[in-house]
């Protein structure tokens, strides 16, 4: 891939520029227990307080304000049947550009009317005999509107990247910095700033144990390509990194550790019991990868990403119930 | 009750200082969907990310802070099974003062755990035959000890207040303020910030229905005595107002509105799934007065104090599933 396209931290300086005043500037939380615990600090910066519930809105916001007057008029394309739906939603309401959101048929009620409440379009289809990337297809062609990506875009690296650089603004250097990782929007947008701010900070993407597609592309030094992997991280069940992503991880991140079901349920108890803040099991990815590579870094401070707090309570008590003993 | 005893707003404010650095300026959080709901402004004071996981540090550290040198040796004595044991047992160490707490012998093991985990020495006694008070007087004589109690003690009523003196400086002035209501030491030091911070802001407690002493009490102009209240608001199942909380409150509050269960139950609901917080029951007084009394205050700015957020997760799930419907 040619290096012009790829996002720089200068792009994350622009991006965070866009969103200022209308994105979140999010919370960076600690917890002593834990630092006692593991014996290193810790810094928690909480995506999971940010608008919509999530970081995807940073990347959203960033992407849609970079339209040009005929493309805010043909207005944006988006599928996700997750948190991206509802950030492009979103910034697209807060910039009057027409959204349309291509969701399985059968997402769940809620999504749908959080994502109809930001005044988006619904548009349906059959998640076992059509193919989502071509009706979005269809659609542009049809209206001549832009779609786009939940995460391999240079302005949703860029905005995903702004997160890590308020935490290093925040806090100063880290030693490490552990990141949840799905399609690698967050991951490659942290290493960016990780990069300008805190040249010495090794950067973890943490991806689920039974979808660890980019542990397996970073070894084999090619995007490596899986089945859905069935976990209830549902925020990382991507099939693949992204060419933009994959580039800036392998040149970029220290490495990539996975994190087992149990474990991210483990952190979600942890999250509530303790520290009183709602994780969604993709969100808790960071936690647990710095759990299990705390031993190797006694004393050292680590920043972890809280990606998100979309789990409604009812899914949250049945994944406690589900794993408890 | 003769007036000089009473403490005054200078008060919370030589407590604000005697705090600084040891508790936590809790943030003030918002949220957008609920002020669209109610058609009002609402700023939420989150001392569930106060230590120990709420407001009672605050008090417990201001009157321990003030010992001689002769009571900090003798030590401090306190009863409670809840959120005051904890903080007093927490404020004890910081303040290198030994800590006895008297906690019934079938308390939670997890409480028990937590209070000697900060250092304090735990006598049980047999709830049903045995005085705490009795208890803790008897402790006091022996040791030379210092009784610490829970709500009627200047000094705990001053350091309460300094919670609601953070909201004001922050947010400046209200048209009203909704308090979680038990022994009145929350309420009446809210009231003492308000009254210095912002005049015209009126000033509710809000306690269980089914323990409404402090409503009865202001009816009928004395302090009404009740039954220990079956509530699931655990911090709030106090028996009566003190003396000096009682003549706070009937001065400065604007009246006392009530929470069922089910309505506290509702709030941990929306706190977790739109604000992403864990709260106690306890913690839901506030906002659950304040939805009722919303209507009612059309386009106010309205505080609200969340007075604490210690409730396990698996207590949390089994009373959302106990009143799903």
């Amino acid at each position: 891939m040619s290096l012009e396209i790829l996002p720089t931290f200068d792009d994350v300086l622009a991006a965070a520029r866009r969103i200022d005043g209308h994105a979140h500037r999010t919370p960076v939380m600690r917890s002593s227990t834990i630092e006692r615990d593991l014996g290193v600090e810790l810094f928690f910066k909480c995506e999971n307080f940010q608008r919509i519930g999530a970081f995807k809105f940073r990347g959203a916001f960033n992407a849609l304000s970079r339209f040009t007057a005929a493309q805010r008029q043909a207005g944006v394309i988006a599928y996700s049947s997750g948190n991206h739906a509802q950030a492009i939603a979103l910034a697209a309401r807060l910039l009057e550009i027409p959204a349309t959101i291509v969701m399985p048929a059968d997402a769940p009620e809620g999504k749908m009317a959080a994502t109809r409440g930001y005044g988006a379009k619904i548009v349906t289809y059959d998640r076992y005999s059509e193919d989502r990337d071509a009706i979005a297809r269809e659609l542009a062609e049809a209206t001549g509107g832009t779609v786009i990506p939940p995460y391999n875009h240079p302005d949703i690296v860029a905005g995903q990247g702004t997160a890590a650089k308020e935490l290093f603004e925040e806090v100063g250097a880290l030693d490490a910095l552990f990141v949840p990782t799905g399609g690698g929007g967050l991951l490659s947008g942290s290493a960016l700033s990780a990069m300008a701010l805190s040249p010495g900070c090794k950067v973890y993407g943490v991806e689920p144990e039974a979808g660890n597609d980019a542990q397996q592309s970073l070894e084999q030094g090619r995007i490596v390509r899986i089945e859905t992997p069935r976990t209830i991280a549902d925020g990382a069940q991507t099939q693949a990194l992204g060419a933009i992503t994959f580039e800036i991880i392998r040149k970029l991140s220290a490495g990539i550790v996975t994190a087992s079901d149990r474990e991210l349920v483990d952190c979600m108890d942890f999250f509530a019991s303790r520290m009183k803040i709602i994780v969604e099991p993709t969100g808790c990815l960071g936690l647990a990868g710095a759990r299990k590579t705390a031993p190797r870094l006694a004393g050292a401070r680590i920043g972890i990403i809280v990606s998100g707090g979309n789990v409604d309570p009812g899914t949250f008590c049945n994944l406690l119930a589900a794993y408890s003993r």
